[in-house]
């Protein structure tokens, strides 16, 4: 396999293929569209030679053996789901340019280490509500209470759609590695941000991740004719939800020097007919940012304006924190593996915090861990119009073979 | 057939089955459950001798002649369909009330007009977005171009589901009666507001029906991730659509005076996911009353707030006026033969005017026409909890029986 841009341009493109909508693509965790995509990619890594398994998540793990066999794995991998109407490079990369790496490293000759190639499953919160499930898994930090429950919008539930691939939710806590088992792990990936573009380079090294805090707010109202009822005598759930969008909007921007962002992404309203009042609205609120004690803040001052407006409107808002995980730093040692390979390879670069989430900050937990970014054009990702240069991406393949090659050698 | 409080109590009962769910009665326009209603109401149609015909619309005609072949028809009648997680007595107890009323007039004896009683189709605007189609087409008021177009919330349009029951959606212009064909028509229908109830009162003559505006107003933002983009450099499709139904809402509150409400009942997210910054928001206004020129002027300013709203957070807003009814005036002849009703079956009424939308304001376009309210408990509307007694319809059935006789006469 001769791994050169046109590989990488054809790979990416078939990939894309796989839940094209008119509208981006949607490529749901467990859909149709990422089993064929990850079958798509299995195929490749057994022309690679790699020994296929896959785990009760339905994580893939390819393997490549080391000269010494008592030597601890070097794992390197991404994602192949997508949040609805997404892009092609967001996980996606990180998935070719570990195959892209290994298939380097093969033309290196043997290497002391084993490689272990992952791909892990729903990154993306967006079918379940839970981000980084499959990685979670890995590290042990599945919260199975919890993800018993979790539902998709279709109303399916979490260990449902595990049972029709072939998985049994129970079987989850066995899914854990363990920190004997890991020397490395490295996850290559598109930036989602716009730093590299703007100082104009082509690598970022990225020393920590920011975490997001989660919650659900229930708006509970009353339903009533629109017609007939005046004004005040109104319980309308969706314009006490309008407040509390504007107050999460107007905290995460008095906290922007500290790096921390607020969004309700997503919003249900109920029963949702154009002639009744509103009387129950769902949404869900991501606080993140690389500074805790500026996450815990915006979190309280939140819940102060929930008070406020729950007491003002005479209106019940139930909060759920459905999350609250701390900033990840990455490893030192991996960390300074990364720069030296930028270096060699001869690509300028710089050191950066990674504002979104990523498998990796789950693997920090029982791997030595570091993240390779490549620019993305004007940091647009989750969104059709999500773009990466093959330029770039050819760069961060040359930067993670030789990060993988001083780990495994 | 003997119409006591048994009969009324047993046939509102066994409609309430049609659609039942643990949240509500959902049964939108030309569902399974729809269907199954109209049939159960057909059958007790032709049990009281009523010769049935449905047109192109799917509207039911049940007709009992009079003595005079040259007589124009009185008619009655309402609809069956609700909105999703509505009551039981919405439109049932017009449609209940019809068949009550024409089985006690069987017992006097005939009459010199012919009587009809019709089931109107897709009065509630919940599956397709407009109100009152079957009695608009009735009218000669149906709207052909934007009908074709409008699609329920699984992506089914309009002509395709009349199809799938039959009906040819070029053939609607035939639907349309004429002024020559009714001497009147009466509906009988539950108040949806408290105006009855607070007063402690049986009966509402009604003089006139509030009209709605309807809006399509969608913020077309840009979706970014929600972890990686700064706040000042998003365009949140939400945040914006959150100041829009806070607009609303201050701006009906400032004309509750003249009787106009404003209401956000139905909005939609996209993408529409926890970790994706809202790309775009569509989102329904309905703006209703009796004073259309309150009602225009809550239209510009809300105009005006959308304005200053894409201005300020730099967004593209686009604001279509999908329906602008006018308030209508029922007629006098007929709202007094209604009052003299009330004197003459004893009851307490008073006149008013109705803050809902119904058949009987489209049926007034091509006949003389009246609408005899009773109470419902706290006005509640349009949700599970709807409720009306058995002794307000029994009594609003002795009314309309009355009105329709000496209408019929």
């Amino acid at each position: 396999m001769n791994v050169n841009k046109e590989w990488i341009t054809k790979v990416i493109e078939d990939i894309g293929e796989f839940g094209k909508t008119d509208k981006g693509i949607t490529r749901l965790a467990y859909s149709d569209a990422d089993v064929q995509a990850s079958d798509y990619i299995i195929n490749i890594m057994k022309e690679l030679g790699m020994n296929i398994r896959r785990d009760e998540m339905g994580n893939i793990f390819g393997r490549l053996e080391g000269t010494d066999k008592d030597a601890k794995i070097v794992g390197t991998g991404s994602h192949l789901d997508t949040v609805p109407q997404g892009g092609k490079y967001d996980g996606v990369v990180g998935v070719v340019g570990s195959l892209a790496a290994i298939a380097n490293l093969q033309q290196k000759g043997p290497l002391k280490h084993p490689l272990e190639m992952i791909i892990f499953m729903a990154e993306e919160s967006s079918r379940f509500g839970f981000a980084t499930m499959g990685s979670k898994a890995i590290a042990g930090k599945a919260n199975l209470q919890a993800w018993a429950k979790a539902k998709d919008q279709t109303g399916l539930d979490f260990p449902t759609v595990l049972s029709s691939h072939g998985y049994d939710y129970t079987n989850i806590p066995k899914v854990a590695r363990t920190e004997d088992e890991f020397k490395a792990f490295v996850e290559m990936h598109i930036e989602q941000g716009r730093v590299l573009e703007e100082d104009n380079l082509t690598i970022g090294v990225v020393e920590a991740i920011a975490a997001p805090t989660r919650l659900k707010v229930q708006v509970k109202g009353f339903a009533d004719h629109s017609g007939a009822t005046p004004m005040h005598q109104r319980k309308d759930a969706l314009t006490s939800a309008a407040e509390l969008i504007l107050a999460i909007e107007d905290i995460a921007i008095q906290h922007s020097d500290e790096g921390t962002v607020g969004t309700v992404g997503l919003l249900k309203v109920e029963p949702g007919a154009m002639n009744v009042v509103p009387g129950l609205v769902t949404m869900w609120v991501d606080i993140r940012g690389v500074d805790y004690e500026s996450i815990s803040d915006t979190l309280a001052e939140f819940k102060d304006e929930v008070a406020r407006i729950a007491d003002e409107r005479d209106i019940l808002i139930v909060v759920d924190v459905l999350s609250s995980d701390r900033p990840v730093t990455l490893d030192d040692h991996v960390v300074d593996v990364v720069e030296h390979a930028c270096r060699t390879a001869g690509v300028n670069y710089r050191r950066m915090n990674s504002g979104a989430g990523h498998d990796a900050m789950n693997m920090a937990a029982i791997a030595p861990t570091g993240m390779i970014f490549i620019p993305c054009k004007q940091g647009i990702s989750h969104n059709p119009e999500e773009s990466a240069t093959v330029d770039d991406i050819y760069a961060g393949i040359q930067v993670l073979t030789e990060t993988l090659y001083n780990l495994a050698k």
